[in-house]
């Protein structure tokens, strides 16, 4: 059994992570820690619980994480990275939903989040956990910045397209939708249900904290810098993600041979069959992207969609994925749910 | 015209207020103040209104109030009663769309809202301002205390019975249903949309300030105390109020000819057919109330079906409506637009 | 393992009973029939099953249903009453999730679901599948008629208090609002989205065909007739049913704990604390029932609050509750997930 | 007075012509038309439109239409196409709110409609009723082609950037998310609140019917074919289109002084300031077209966001601002509505 710890379980994430450790058969849930929650028993927050967990939320300080197996954060940016150290020192594991360790560029992490970091050795240390791209270096890994919701989404339907090098990397542009709950819980106008409900539009076009993430990602995979217009959408619904994807061909391939290809062997990757469209909803509380691959009218962009559920595959469920790498446990373990349709 | 002022017009009130008076062909926007985003223009705050209006929020204190013919109150409970009788001393009419001027019982009064009252003398003179029971006292009131959007639905569908002297008056039951915008314009994380949307729950079962505001007008009609059980619900949409209402029937009497007789010269309750069952769309955005009568099985037991759009007949086009009472104007002039739907 | 076959696996009851069902460790899944899509993939229609499942759609003629050991209808009212016969003969047993058994006076049900019903004798064998009131009988039934979604929330919810004897049973309400899954997977205009979404209605006031199978299960539990108040409501979202019980009581009793000791043993029906309120995303994809008890101003009116996923509780998870019982097998095999929140 | 014949009223472009009309204050509706509904009134069917109307509607073949000054067809396509002829004859002026005479090349029609055209000749002459472009020719046409919601959207958006001729117009993208009731009001499963709400997917991205008509009208005003790539999308909300636009600039210009420019003339266009992002709720109920300018980061990709409300500046607002210039009236009269928020 792993010995689990969770900093600051009162968000989203938190409680997804919850739902899936609380039946996860190597897990023990030792501590949930919540500066403003703590001593309120975790179940009376989320009563969808009640019945599968007697813990209460924990003052941090009082919590014993470093005699934790592996502490994951679902905190907000700039918190790991000022616990994570002692925590690692200690022989703790430590996975981090935030973005404190996602950029490698620490000028480039400052200038987008705002703050100083903390801790910019552990930054070239840690890991990325897209298991999809990096699963061996997670395996053995002390440290994951497990990754943001959109570049997840981005970053697997783009893949292929940029390993096989038949697109023009400097024009790839990602007009990317996403639910409401990607805005996190809480207190807010723009996120209301009165405001956000029965609405669509786009924000952050100007620039958003996901571009340098998704560019660093896309830029790797092509060993040089790729050009990216990035531009993401508030859907009024609560989980999921749709990533429309456009890239220029500079090459007759067979799309869908290559993407079937490539993920084959992946559990969590679905390429569907020629034609089709993926839908939010047929990934909802699952850890799967689902892809589909089109080049509309034969024309030499090729259009690719990619839909996760940004509280699973695009945080929680991906955290314990790769804790599954970690530990040496079956890669889907407890995160092989159905998905809830309708 | 009639020279207008609005305090607080940053909320759902306010914005719905100016949607009516920017086209009202009597009514002239002198001000609309707000602490918070005094010097911002109006429409930058809610571009559904570019085009249409070219004020900015002004601070309260340089308004000049006092020159305006009429003043809504849009604001939190509370702000009113503390501006208002300077305001009726200079000889300013007053609508306020809070509670503060509705309950009779002071002392009543200050154990819902949780605050001392401070203007008594006021609350003696108010007229409360649902124009299908007090028309003859609003056009000549000073001070409106225009109803909340539960009472004004559960009311005008109790009324006709209560008149009639028809029912058991100490087991009334109001079922009543609300959209989300009922809660305001706040931020808040119990109306968040991923907290809101795919959900229904009840809420304020052991007591809800809207209860004694509805006893209060329905003993009136009585001219005896009523025994009310009244269970608020949170319904996943915007706009729209639905009340479904129960009362034992002490005698037989033909239901649908009695509404429909109460309400014939009333141009904004609208009793459908017999058999019909009213929709909250079909009020979206109007200053209507539809009604519908049921004795399910021809038991003891009627079953009466109201909705209304909460921000228009709950709140700001009622508000209008007393408006044009006050002024004499046409009573629907302003208010008379179609339902939006689908 | 049960082999185990599912009649009419297109609608929303057999999707959800193939979700449990593909990750229950006793089932064998032999055979989904559908006339119309005989030969489709299962998971085509319904993506979120991809990787889960590899069986097509059969004809019902062609699937050797009577070589199963557990048939369930997941078909529209009237099919099942015409197949049962020969499946109970070759010793299958069968559990029927539409109308067909569920009303023990045949004239009854025939006024209803304006039809003839085609075995009579069979409804009379019939054990109506709610554990909560009839574990024993259902543990050696053959035949199960698994209960509506209404008939369930109310009934477990007015329960406990027509046990008692403490109401007068003689004016029971019961306001019930549904999310738009209960209408089922066919093509209709009154629960597009477009009619159905930010909006709210009652329907079937006059009568409705979850009525008379209401108050058979309640008046049963009185061992008199009881008088019922039945609205339902049509709420903007996809799962859930909340009932907002009303009860005349005619004795003073601690209602809270009167709920909590008529539950204690249920694993699906949980009690929530003393002044709570359910929501029915707190039960969203799960087999439970959350029930709060209220009883507002110390009045003699109990307000019974009860939710349920109705496509669970009220349907696919509680025949697979049943199921389990009829085998042997522990009661929450299989169907003790937790709830999707949010 | 102007005397208008509706064909086909049942649908929500019929409705929502009845929304703005009902009100127009030169507009006289003489008739209603549909075969399946002849002898209802029209509020029956819409409760919206209670107390605004009190007409049946007529069976087309005893509606007298050739005594209509105009007849607006809010018809499935291919009615318009078989009627057209003999109104045209009989001195009545015909907008088809449809999609028969939008295509110039019979033959593209025919491929995408999937049947032969009845009348080619008339095609020809019909002018295509999107004012910003054609105002001149629609105000003496006596046949108008109105534009589609998606065509109306994305022609808007793009053709500040054609017209300057900045953009490499063979590599345009329109990534278009629409909300549900551009499917229309008919029966169907994909299109129900439980399929339809929190999800969503792309669909047609191997071809859809609005394709060649954007097509059409973008190679007009760049004097040669464009190409093209248009991704539409289906949002959970009721009404509403947002479409992002991507295209490649090939010369450095003032996009935001660029666009204000363009329509510093229109009623109906509204370029919002820079940095801002239109929301679809901004527009909603109204005839307006809201559009934002981005070029994120500075790169040569052009980021367009335009906005409107489906079923008003995409079908019967439009229709109405056709038939204004067309009967030499004020453009905005009986459209100038102040868009529903929230």
């Amino acid at each position: 059994m792993i010995n689990v710890g969770i900093v600051g379980g009162t968000g989203y994430t938190g409680v997804e992570l919850l739902r899936f450790l609380v039946q996860h058969p190597e897990v023990n849930i030792q501590a949930i820690t919540s500066r403003s929650e703590a001593g309120m028993d975790v179940a009376e927050l989320f009563t969808s619980l009640r019945g599968h967990i007697d813990l209460k939320f924990s003052d941090p300080v009082e919590s014993k994480l470093e005699t934790c197996d592996l502490v994951f954060f679902a905190t907000p940016n700039g918190i790991a990275m000022q616990e994570t150290k002692s925590l690692i020192k200690a022989g703790v594991k430590v996975i981090d939903l935030a973005a404190d360790f996602r950029i490698k560029d620490i000028a480039e992490w400052e200038k987008w989040y705002g703050m100083q970091h903390a801790c910019p050795d552990l930054v070239a240390e840690a890991v990325y956990g897209l298991p999809e791209i990096n699963r061996e270096q997670i395996k053995t890994a002390r440290l994951i910045a497990n990754p943001g919701c959109y570049p997840t989404a981005v970053q697997l339907g783009f893949l292929p397209l940029i390993e096989a090098g038949i697109v023009d990397i400097n024009h790839l542009i990602a007009d990317v939708k996403s639910g409401v709950s990607g805005a996190g819980r809480k207190a807010a106008v723009h996120t209301l249900h009165a405001e956000a409900s029965d609405n669509f539009k786009a924000y952050g076009v100007p620039g958003h904290r996901h571009l340098p993430e998704i560019k660093q990602g896309l830029s790797r995979i092509a060993n040089k810098p790729v050009g990216l217009t990035f531009v993401p959408h508030l859907v009024p619904m609560i989980r999921g993600i749709h990533a429309t994807l456009y890239a220029k061909l500079a090459e007759d391939v067979d799309l869908q041979t290559l993407y079937e290809k490539r993920y084959i062997d992946e559990s969590f990757v679905d390429v569907l069959p020629s034609g089709m469209h993926p839908e939010t909803r047929s990934v909802r509380g699952s850890n799967l992207c689902r892809i589909a691959v089109h080049q509309p009218q034969n024309s030499d962009t090729a259009v690719i969609l990619s839909v996760t559920d940004n509280l699973v595959k695009g945080a929680a469920g991906q955290a314990i994925q790769n804790m599954n790498l970690m530990f040496d446990l079956p890669e889907t373990m407890g995160i092989n749910q159905v998905p809830l349709l309708p």
